[in-house]
């Protein structure tokens, strides 16, 4: 069976992030009353796996492996299955 | 009123993502299954506004001008009400 995963991986708190300050100051720039601006990355992937907590596992390895560096950020993910 | 606004910028489906296929491959050399990886971005910032309409007018803007490029790229949101 497929699934779709929806991972986000975002900085830990305790981790500066100069990105989100940059896009603060611009927002700041154009008026824009935005404060304490975080950026991390979202992705989408589709993979096959024979139940759901096979995918959550897998999907859970993925991002122990390679898709996050968990010193710095944390992770989060939906794993849906695809019709 | 302070108000989080949780937004997702991903790639239009035409638009070609190089970065999510190298992800791809190395998920495919680590023997995982996934196929179709799409990498965007997820950025979580705080506003003040007087009211949901005007929040997420207001984070609507904020992607139109910057966060977002609207010839690649297409964003989704949500807003809540900080306590």
């Amino acid at each position: 069976m497929n699934y779709k995963a929806a991972i986000t991986v975002t900085l830990r708190p305790s981790v500066l992030d100069p990105a989100g300050t940059a896009v603060c100051e611009a927002l700041a720039q154009m008026d824009y009353t935005a404060t304490s601006v975080r950026i991390g990355k979202y992705i989408e992937l589709e993979l096959a796996a024979s139940c759901d907590t096979e995918a959550k596992e897998c999907v859970t390895q993925m991002c122990d492996r390679l898709l996050a560096n968990p010193v710095i950020e944390t992770y989060r993910f939906d794993v849906t299955p695809l019709p």
